[in-house]
Protein backbone atom coordinates (compact mmCIF):
# COMPACT_ATOMS: atom_id res chain seq x y z
CA UNK A 1 0.00 0.00 0.00
CA UNK A 2 0.97 3.50 -0.53
CA UNK A 3 1.24 4.64 3.12
CA UNK A 4 2.94 2.09 3.90
CA UNK A 5 5.63 2.58 1.41
CA UNK A 6 5.89 6.49 2.16
CA UNK A 7 6.40 5.21 5.40
CA UNK A 8 9.55 3.35 4.82
CA UNK A 9 11.41 5.45 2.30
CA UNK A 10 10.65 7.98 5.09
CA UNK A 11 12.07 5.85 8.32
CA UNK A 12 15.15 5.13 5.89
CA UNK A 13 15.64 8.93 5.30
CA UNK A 14 15.51 9.62 9.14
CA UNK A 15 17.80 6.62 9.98
CA UNK A 16 20.61 8.14 7.34
CA UNK A 17 21.10 11.17 9.19
CA UNK A 18 23.00 9.13 11.47
CA UNK A 19 25.66 9.60 8.99
CA UNK A 20 26.23 13.29 10.20
CA UNK A 21 27.62 11.60 13.30
CA UNK A 22 30.20 9.45 11.97
CA UNK A 23 33.29 11.20 12.03
CA UNK A 24 36.63 10.69 9.65
CA UNK A 25 39.78 11.34 10.22
CA UNK A 26 39.87 14.02 7.36
CA UNK A 27 40.13 17.31 9.09
CA UNK A 28 38.24 20.34 7.35
CA UNK A 29 40.04 22.46 5.30
CA UNK A 30 40.42 25.04 7.84
CA UNK A 31 41.81 22.76 10.21
CA UNK A 32 39.08 23.34 12.81
CA UNK A 33 37.39 19.81 13.15
CA UNK A 34 37.31 16.43 11.43
CA UNK A 35 35.00 16.01 9.01
CA UNK A 36 31.64 13.60 8.74
CA UNK A 37 30.69 11.24 6.31
CA UNK A 38 27.64 12.76 5.19
CA UNK A 39 29.17 16.29 4.37
CA UNK A 40 31.90 14.62 3.03
CA UNK A 41 29.51 12.50 0.40
CA UNK A 42 27.78 15.62 -0.49
CA UNK A 43 31.82 17.51 -1.32
CA UNK A 44 32.54 13.88 -3.48
CA UNK A 45 29.20 14.77 -5.38
CA UNK A 46 30.08 18.06 -6.23
CA UNK A 47 33.05 16.76 -7.29
CA UNK A 48 31.70 14.41 -9.86
CA UNK A 49 30.10 17.24 -11.26
CA UNK A 50 32.63 19.07 -11.53
CA UNK A 51 35.34 17.13 -12.81
CA UNK A 52 33.65 14.27 -14.79
CA UNK A 53 35.46 15.43 -17.88
CA UNK A 54 38.19 14.05 -15.95
CA UNK A 55 36.92 10.09 -16.42
CA UNK A 56 38.75 8.30 -18.88
CA UNK A 57 35.37 7.00 -20.51
CA UNK A 58 32.49 8.29 -20.86
CA UNK A 59 30.33 7.81 -17.69
CA UNK A 60 26.98 8.02 -16.50
CA UNK A 61 27.01 11.01 -13.81
CA UNK A 62 23.92 10.36 -12.57
CA UNK A 63 25.22 6.94 -11.31
CA UNK A 64 28.60 8.42 -9.71
CA UNK A 65 26.71 10.75 -8.15
CA UNK A 66 24.58 8.94 -6.26
CA UNK A 67 26.96 6.27 -6.04
CA UNK A 68 28.71 8.77 -4.10
CA UNK A 69 25.62 9.74 -2.29
CA UNK A 70 25.14 6.32 -0.54
CA UNK A 71 28.87 4.89 -0.83
CA UNK A 72 29.47 5.63 3.09
CA UNK A 73 25.92 4.48 4.12
CA UNK A 74 26.88 1.52 5.79
CA UNK A 75 29.28 3.24 8.13
CA UNK A 76 26.34 4.47 10.00
CA UNK A 77 26.90 0.18 11.88
CA UNK A 78 30.31 -0.45 10.74
CA UNK A 79 31.83 2.88 11.67
CA UNK A 80 34.50 4.85 9.84
CA UNK A 81 37.48 2.63 8.87
CA UNK A 82 40.72 4.75 8.74
CA UNK A 83 42.23 3.45 5.66
CA UNK A 84 46.29 3.34 7.28
CA UNK A 85 44.94 1.25 9.97
CA UNK A 86 45.29 -2.66 9.05
CA UNK A 87 43.92 -4.25 12.01
CA UNK A 88 40.66 -2.48 11.87
CA UNK A 89 40.33 -2.83 7.60
CA UNK A 90 40.54 -7.02 8.34
CA UNK A 91 37.19 -7.61 9.48
CA UNK A 92 35.66 -4.14 7.16
CA UNK A 93 33.91 -5.99 4.74
CA UNK A 94 31.99 -8.13 7.10
CA UNK A 95 31.13 -5.26 9.36
CA UNK A 96 29.95 -3.26 6.10
CA UNK A 97 27.97 -6.26 4.63
CA UNK A 98 25.89 -6.87 8.03
CA UNK A 99 24.95 -2.98 7.85
CA UNK A 100 24.02 -2.88 4.30
CA UNK A 101 21.45 -6.16 5.07
CA UNK A 102 19.94 -3.69 8.01
CA UNK A 103 19.99 -0.46 6.22
CA UNK A 104 18.91 -1.60 2.68
CA UNK A 105 16.57 -3.39 4.17
CA UNK A 106 14.65 -1.03 5.70
CA UNK A 107 13.19 0.92 2.18
CA UNK A 108 10.58 -1.00 0.16
CA UNK A 109 12.33 -3.33 -2.01
CA UNK A 110 12.82 -2.26 -5.37
CA UNK A 111 14.75 0.94 -3.81
CA UNK A 112 16.53 -1.32 -1.02
CA UNK A 113 17.77 -3.65 -4.02
CA UNK A 114 18.66 -0.08 -6.26
CA UNK A 115 20.69 1.37 -3.31
CA UNK A 116 22.32 -1.77 -2.87
CA UNK A 117 23.30 -2.02 -6.21
CA UNK A 118 24.96 1.27 -6.23
CA UNK A 119 27.14 0.14 -3.09
CA UNK A 120 28.15 -3.03 -4.75
CA UNK A 121 29.09 -1.66 -7.89
CA UNK A 122 31.64 0.78 -5.50
CA UNK A 123 32.84 -1.71 -3.54
CA UNK A 124 34.11 -4.30 -6.87
CA UNK A 125 35.32 -0.94 -8.73
CA UNK A 126 34.83 -3.13 -11.56
CA UNK A 127 32.99 -0.14 -13.75
CA UNK A 128 33.84 3.46 -15.02
CA UNK A 129 31.64 4.83 -12.47
CA UNK A 130 32.98 3.21 -9.75
CA UNK A 131 36.72 3.62 -10.65
CA UNK A 132 35.93 7.31 -11.06
CA UNK A 133 34.12 7.66 -7.80
CA UNK A 134 37.12 6.16 -6.23
CA UNK A 135 39.27 8.11 -8.11
CA UNK A 136 37.03 11.24 -6.56
CA UNK A 137 36.98 9.85 -2.86
CA UNK A 138 40.77 9.52 -2.66
CA UNK A 139 41.29 12.80 -4.27
CA UNK A 140 39.03 14.96 -1.82
CA UNK A 141 41.21 13.98 1.47
CA UNK A 142 44.38 14.68 -0.13
CA UNK A 143 42.92 17.63 -1.08
CA UNK A 144 42.57 18.56 2.68
CA UNK A 145 45.86 17.24 3.60
CA UNK A 146 47.32 19.47 1.34
CA UNK A 147 45.68 22.59 2.66
CA UNK A 148 46.07 21.69 6.76
CA UNK A 149 49.68 21.37 6.30
CA UNK A 150 49.79 17.23 6.15
CA UNK A 151 46.70 17.02 8.36
CA UNK A 152 45.74 13.51 9.11
CA UNK A 153 49.05 12.71 7.72
CA UNK A 154 51.12 14.48 10.19
CA UNK A 155 49.28 13.11 12.96
CA UNK A 156 49.49 9.40 11.96
CA UNK A 157 52.79 9.67 10.92
CA UNK A 158 51.80 8.72 7.32
CA UNK A 159 54.49 8.26 4.71
CA UNK A 160 55.14 8.95 1.47
CA UNK A 161 54.98 5.52 0.38
CA UNK A 162 51.80 5.12 1.96
CA UNK A 163 49.95 7.72 0.20
CA UNK A 164 51.66 6.99 -2.88
CA UNK A 165 49.57 3.55 -2.33
CA UNK A 166 46.35 4.91 -1.29
CA UNK A 167 46.51 7.37 -4.11
CA UNK A 168 46.82 4.73 -7.11
CA UNK A 169 43.47 4.39 -8.01
CA UNK A 170 43.09 7.86 -9.15
CA UNK A 171 46.27 6.88 -12.01
CA UNK A 172 43.00 4.69 -13.83
CA UNK A 173 40.07 6.17 -12.67
CA UNK A 174 40.81 10.04 -13.10
CA UNK A 175 44.29 9.74 -15.51
CA UNK A 176 44.36 13.49 -16.69
CA UNK A 177 44.33 14.26 -12.58
CA UNK A 178 47.18 11.82 -11.98
CA UNK A 179 50.01 14.29 -12.82
CA UNK A 180 48.91 16.95 -10.98
CA UNK A 181 48.02 14.18 -7.54
CA UNK A 182 51.57 13.45 -8.27
CA UNK A 183 53.37 16.96 -8.62
CA UNK A 184 51.46 18.19 -5.09
CA UNK A 185 52.52 14.99 -3.14
CA UNK A 186 56.80 15.98 -4.63
CA UNK A 187 55.03 19.14 -3.05
CA UNK A 188 53.92 18.20 0.22
CA UNK A 189 57.02 15.78 0.84
CA UNK A 190 59.27 18.97 0.20
CA UNK A 191 57.30 21.17 2.49
CA UNK A 192 58.16 18.81 5.43
CA UNK A 193 53.72 18.03 5.23
CA UNK A 194 54.09 14.54 4.51
CA UNK A 195 57.08 11.97 5.39
CA UNK A 196 59.52 11.24 2.58
CA UNK A 197 59.75 7.58 3.57
CA UNK A 198 59.69 4.74 6.87
CA UNK A 199 62.81 5.96 8.59
CA UNK A 200 62.30 6.46 12.02
CA UNK B 1 44.85 25.69 -20.76
CA UNK B 2 43.83 22.49 -19.54
CA UNK B 3 46.04 23.13 -16.04
CA UNK B 4 44.48 26.54 -15.69
CA UNK B 5 41.10 24.91 -15.96
CA UNK B 6 41.98 22.30 -13.18
CA UNK B 7 43.22 25.04 -11.02
CA UNK B 8 40.11 26.79 -10.86
CA UNK B 9 37.89 23.67 -10.58
CA UNK B 10 40.12 22.63 -7.57
CA UNK B 11 40.16 26.05 -5.86
CA UNK B 12 36.69 26.01 -6.10
CA UNK B 13 35.89 22.50 -4.85
CA UNK B 14 38.30 23.99 -1.40
CA UNK B 15 36.19 26.97 -0.80
CA UNK B 16 32.96 24.91 -0.97
CA UNK B 17 34.33 23.37 2.21
CA UNK B 18 33.06 26.26 3.98
CA UNK B 19 29.60 25.04 4.08
CA UNK B 20 30.09 22.56 6.64
CA UNK B 21 30.80 25.32 8.75
CA UNK B 22 27.45 27.15 8.26
CA UNK B 23 24.88 26.09 10.50
CA UNK B 24 21.26 25.51 10.27
CA UNK B 25 18.68 26.51 12.99
CA UNK B 26 17.42 22.55 12.73
CA UNK B 27 19.08 20.20 14.99
CA UNK B 28 20.08 16.51 13.34
CA UNK B 29 17.40 13.71 14.68
CA UNK B 30 19.03 12.98 18.08
CA UNK B 31 19.26 16.52 19.24
CA UNK B 32 22.93 16.57 19.77
CA UNK B 33 23.98 19.78 17.75
CA UNK B 34 22.52 21.97 14.97
CA UNK B 35 23.08 20.62 11.22
CA UNK B 36 25.15 22.14 9.01
CA UNK B 37 24.62 23.19 5.21
CA UNK B 38 26.28 20.74 3.68
CA UNK B 39 25.21 17.59 5.30
CA UNK B 40 21.83 18.85 4.70
CA UNK B 41 22.16 18.96 1.24
CA UNK B 42 23.50 15.65 1.13
CA UNK B 43 20.07 14.47 2.89
CA UNK B 44 18.38 16.08 0.53
CA UNK B 45 20.16 14.63 -2.45
CA UNK B 46 19.41 11.47 -1.08
CA UNK B 47 15.43 12.10 -0.62
CA UNK B 48 15.82 13.54 -4.04
CA UNK B 49 16.70 9.67 -5.57
CA UNK B 50 14.50 7.95 -3.10
CA UNK B 51 11.49 10.43 -3.16
CA UNK B 52 10.78 11.24 -7.16
CA UNK B 53 8.24 9.31 -7.37
CA UNK B 54 5.88 12.04 -5.71
CA UNK B 55 6.84 14.71 -7.90
CA UNK B 56 3.73 15.92 -9.85
CA UNK B 57 5.38 15.29 -13.12
CA UNK B 58 7.81 13.19 -14.73
CA UNK B 59 11.05 15.40 -13.68
CA UNK B 60 14.71 15.29 -14.54
CA UNK B 61 16.20 13.58 -11.15
CA UNK B 62 19.54 14.21 -11.87
CA UNK B 63 18.71 17.86 -11.98
CA UNK B 64 17.18 17.80 -8.76
CA UNK B 65 19.61 16.19 -7.16
CA UNK B 66 22.39 19.21 -8.43
CA UNK B 67 19.87 21.75 -7.55
CA UNK B 68 20.23 20.43 -4.37
CA UNK B 69 23.84 19.74 -4.16
CA UNK B 70 24.37 24.10 -4.77
CA UNK B 71 21.23 25.59 -3.62
CA UNK B 72 22.89 26.33 -0.32
CA UNK B 73 26.01 27.39 -1.77
CA UNK B 74 25.85 30.74 -1.32
CA UNK B 75 25.73 30.68 2.25
CA UNK B 76 29.51 30.51 2.15
CA UNK B 77 28.93 34.12 1.82
CA UNK B 78 25.57 35.18 3.15
CA UNK B 79 25.03 32.76 6.06
CA UNK B 80 22.10 30.79 6.66
CA UNK B 81 19.21 32.60 7.30
CA UNK B 82 16.22 31.48 9.53
CA UNK B 83 12.85 31.22 7.48
CA UNK B 84 10.99 32.67 10.45
CA UNK B 85 13.73 35.69 10.59
CA UNK B 86 11.77 38.36 9.15
CA UNK B 87 14.22 40.99 9.24
CA UNK B 88 16.85 38.98 8.07
CA UNK B 89 14.94 37.91 5.07
CA UNK B 90 14.51 41.74 3.67
CA UNK B 91 18.00 41.61 2.42
CA UNK B 92 18.33 38.33 2.13
CA UNK B 93 18.11 38.27 -2.06
CA UNK B 94 20.56 41.02 -2.29
CA UNK B 95 23.47 39.28 -0.16
CA UNK B 96 22.71 36.19 -1.68
CA UNK B 97 23.12 37.48 -5.42
CA UNK B 98 25.98 39.07 -4.22
CA UNK B 99 27.40 35.82 -2.86
CA UNK B 100 26.51 33.92 -5.90
CA UNK B 101 28.76 36.59 -8.15
CA UNK B 102 32.18 35.31 -6.20
CA UNK B 103 31.57 32.06 -6.09
CA UNK B 104 30.77 30.55 -8.80
CA UNK B 105 33.02 33.79 -10.42
CA UNK B 106 35.66 30.90 -9.34
CA UNK B 107 34.92 28.23 -12.02
CA UNK B 108 35.62 27.78 -15.18
CA UNK B 109 32.88 29.96 -17.59
CA UNK B 110 31.09 27.17 -18.72
CA UNK B 111 30.81 25.59 -15.32
CA UNK B 112 30.06 29.07 -13.36
CA UNK B 113 27.15 29.80 -15.67
CA UNK B 114 25.60 25.71 -15.36
CA UNK B 115 25.71 26.44 -11.41
CA UNK B 116 24.49 29.32 -11.35
CA UNK B 117 21.92 28.70 -13.56
CA UNK B 118 21.01 25.87 -11.58
CA UNK B 119 20.56 28.18 -8.06
CA UNK B 120 18.31 30.83 -10.17
CA UNK B 121 16.57 27.86 -11.37
CA UNK B 122 15.44 27.22 -7.87
CA UNK B 123 15.08 30.63 -6.54
CA UNK B 124 12.65 31.26 -9.06
CA UNK B 125 10.21 28.29 -8.67
CA UNK B 126 9.34 28.19 -12.30
CA UNK B 127 10.20 24.38 -13.06
CA UNK B 128 9.05 21.20 -11.97
CA UNK B 129 12.27 20.02 -10.52
CA UNK B 130 12.88 23.33 -8.61
CA UNK B 131 9.63 23.11 -6.85
CA UNK B 132 9.96 19.74 -6.47
CA UNK B 133 13.42 20.11 -4.87
CA UNK B 134 11.82 22.89 -2.81
CA UNK B 135 9.04 20.67 -1.05
CA UNK B 136 11.95 18.12 -0.24
CA UNK B 137 13.57 21.31 1.60
CA UNK B 138 10.87 21.90 3.53
CA UNK B 139 10.26 18.26 4.23
CA UNK B 140 13.63 17.53 5.75
CA UNK B 141 13.59 20.24 8.69
CA UNK B 142 9.88 19.64 9.08
CA UNK B 143 10.82 15.23 9.99
CA UNK B 144 13.76 16.70 11.88
CA UNK B 145 11.40 18.96 14.14
CA UNK B 146 8.96 16.11 14.35
CA UNK B 147 11.68 14.09 15.66
CA UNK B 148 13.27 15.90 18.24
CA UNK B 149 10.16 16.80 19.96
CA UNK B 150 9.16 20.13 18.03
CA UNK B 151 13.42 20.74 18.14
CA UNK B 152 13.59 24.42 16.09
CA UNK B 153 9.75 25.40 16.84
CA UNK B 154 10.07 24.79 20.80
CA UNK B 155 13.31 27.16 20.76
CA UNK B 156 11.95 30.08 19.02
CA UNK B 157 8.25 29.50 20.15
CA UNK B 158 6.74 28.78 16.04
CA UNK B 159 3.11 28.30 15.90
CA UNK B 160 1.51 25.81 13.97
CA UNK B 161 0.21 28.66 11.34
CA UNK B 162 3.60 29.51 10.40
CA UNK B 163 4.81 26.03 10.49
CA UNK B 164 1.46 25.69 7.54
CA UNK B 165 2.89 28.46 5.67
CA UNK B 166 6.14 27.55 5.34
CA UNK B 167 5.44 24.25 4.19
CA UNK B 168 2.37 25.25 1.80
CA UNK B 169 4.97 24.77 -1.20
CA UNK B 170 5.13 21.18 -0.60
CA UNK B 171 1.24 21.14 -1.73
CA UNK B 172 2.36 21.93 -5.41
CA UNK B 173 6.10 20.45 -5.38
CA UNK B 174 4.78 16.85 -4.23
CA UNK B 175 1.12 16.52 -3.73
CA UNK B 176 1.35 12.79 -2.99
CA UNK B 177 3.22 13.64 0.19
CA UNK B 178 0.63 16.57 0.92
CA UNK B 179 -2.06 14.70 3.21
CA UNK B 180 0.79 13.01 5.00
CA UNK B 181 2.69 16.47 6.21
CA UNK B 182 -1.13 18.10 7.19
CA UNK B 183 -1.21 14.64 9.33
CA UNK B 184 1.90 15.24 11.20
CA UNK B 185 0.91 18.90 11.42
CA UNK B 186 -1.73 17.54 13.44
CA UNK B 187 0.12 14.70 15.89
CA UNK B 188 2.34 17.99 16.72
CA UNK B 189 0.09 20.14 17.78
CA UNK B 190 -1.38 17.47 19.72
CA UNK B 191 1.64 16.11 21.10
CA UNK B 192 2.46 19.46 22.33
CA UNK B 193 5.17 19.65 19.92
CA UNK B 194 4.03 22.94 18.17
CA UNK B 195 1.73 26.06 19.33
CA UNK B 196 -1.49 25.83 18.05
CA UNK B 197 -1.86 29.61 17.33
CA UNK B 198 -0.46 32.93 17.90
CA UNK B 199 -2.03 33.33 21.14
CA UNK B 200 0.10 34.17 24.31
Amino acid sequence: MQNNRLERQLQFILEIDKLKLILRQTLLTDGSRRENSAEHSWHLAMMAILLAEYAPTQIDVLRVIKMLLVHDLVEIDAGDTFCYDVQSNENKAMREAEAANRLFGLLPEDQGVELRNLWEEFEAQETGEARFATALDRLQPFLHNQHTKGGTWQIHGITREQVQRRMQPIEEGAPLIWPFVQKVMEDCVEAGYLRANTET
